[in-house]
Parts: C-alpha cells; sequence; structure tokens
C-alpha cells in the first residue's frame, strides 16, 4: 500500500517533467530566445534554472553529487541576462534530461523508508521537531516548482 | 509511517494554496481586473478557473457535492472576456476560500486506504489495471495545477 503511494507521487514528477520535456525539445537555440511575456524571463533562463534547481537535488535527496554547478551563478544567484549563458542550447537540454534521469531512476528504487528520512538540507534537531521534512517533501516542492514555471513556459507559445 | 507520507502530501497542498490565498487576498475587484501579461488572462478570470478546478475536487475525491456548479460555464467552457463574471470579486474570494476549507478538512481525515480508493472519474475497469489512478493521483495533479497558475499569477506583480 505503502509502494502505491509512493508509486503515485513519482508519476506525477514524471508527468510534470515529460510536458516540460514536450515544450522544450521542439525549441532551438533561437526558439529558446523568446521572453515568456514582454520583459519576463526568456525560455532559456528557464531551462537553465529549472535544470539547476534539478541538478542541486541530487545532493538534497542524497543521490548523487550535483553535475552542473556551474549553473548556478547564472540561473539561480542573478536574474535573467546579467550573465551569459554558460552552455549551448544543445547542451543545456542533454544537461536537463541528464538530471531528470538520474532523479527519476534514483527515487524509484527509493523505499517508503528512503522517502521519510530528512532531507540533507535539514539539521538532525529540526527534523526531529517536524518529520514532514524529509526528502519526500522536497520533491513535492520540487514537482511544484516546476509546475509554476510550466505555468509561465506555456504563456510563451 | 503512511501516515507521514500522507501528511506530507497535505503539507504540500496546503502550501500552494496559501500562497495564492496570499496573492489574491490584498487584491480589491478592480486590481483582480489586470491580466498576468498583455492579452492573456485577467487574475479574476484565473481565481474563477482555479475556484471551478478546486469545487470539482469535491464529487471527484467523493468527499461532497459541488458548492459552484455555476462557475463552470465561464471559467472551464470558455475562454476570458467571453461571458460576464457571475459573482463579484468578494463573493468569488470568499468561494474561494470556502471550497479549499472544504477540501483540506476533508482530506485531512483520509486514510492511506481512502487516498488509495479510485476517485469518481475512473471506471471500475480502469482502476482495475491502473491502481495509480486513485485519490490521491487527482490531489496531486491539482496541486500540480495550482502551481501552474501560481506561476502566471506571479508575473503580474
Amino acid at each position: 500500500m505503502d509502494d502505491l503511494l509512493v508509486k503515485t507521487v513519482v508519476t506525477s514528477w514524471k508527468q510534470i517533467v515529460s510536458r516540460l520535456d514536450e515544450r522544450f525539445a521542439p525549441l532551438d537555440g533561437e526558439q529558446l530566445q523568446k521572453q515568456i511575456a514582454p520583459n519576463k524571463n526568456r525560455l532559456f533562463y528557464l531551462l537553465g534554472h529549472l535544470t539547476a534547481v534539478h541538478d542541486r537535488m541530487l545532493p538534497l535527496l542524497g543521490i548523487g553529487e550535483r553535475q552542473h554547478p556551474e549553473l548556478d551563478e547564472v540561473y539561480l544567484s542573478n536574474s535573467d541576462r546579467k550573465l551569459s549563458d554558460p552552455l549551448s542550447a544543445a547542451d543545456l537540454k542533454k544537461a536537463w534530461s541528464e538530471v531528470n534521469t538520474a532523479i527519476t531512476s534514483a527515487v524509484e528504487k527509493f523505499s517508503v523508508d528512503d522517502w521519510l528520512k530528512q532531507h540533507t538540507a535539514v539539521s538532525d534537531e529540526d527534523f526531529s521537531k517536524d518529520p514532514t521534512r524529509n526528502r519526500l517533501a522536497v520533491f513535492l516542492n520540487r514537482t511544484n516548482h516546476a509546475s509554476f514555471h510550466t505555468g509561465q513556459i506555456a504563456l510563451a507559445q
């Protein structure tokens, strides 16, 4: 029964990631330069931002080392168009895809016990006070974060 | 352990709803007429749309009758500005709040078994083939849907 709960959560994540894949896949480097609305983020920036956030999930969920720490400065610490894009469109799309594959294949092996372990950014003390600060909470938060930006990306079509 | 899984999921829903509450609460009727971007949906339309979608969760999760079926025609079947708004801003905000309260208080009482029951829009046959088409799947889907539109609403600020 627990397994089914967890499988349902992972299915929801996979759905959101695959919807983003469908939006990004057909766009070339030039099309990714388009903004979601006048004077708002470029699609390229959001792809970098989402890749950086998902890349950070690897250590946060205790499932691996970061693959693309070079994205943080451009897509997390700074707003769009402050710094130049460190990767080409093709390389960024490849990074996005590889990071998500790494996450999905790791969490598909998680037991219920794994899901309920604390994530690596919460202290033992805080976790003992609030056991909902677990890996599942991070995973749901990042699924919602991806949905948040999917809504913005949909406006650019 | 199951309870903690389920509690984490409900916490995520509450977080998303409360972020939307914070965005809508300070806006009066005139401010809600603002569009999220040029020629895109008004905030008012999205509030109506989200209220209608959440209202439909009541029968879908088997937790109650619809409270505001009058919203569907305007905010689900038609795009923005096709029909006039059936409720005032104050009444729509009240409906939004009441519907969410009804959902949250019902699902907080759900056992793991309740979460894994089929939702009311899936047939027995389809559910037996795919048991992830359960109430939890609907709940996660609607949480993501709310996040999707939160991302758009954030652009209007």
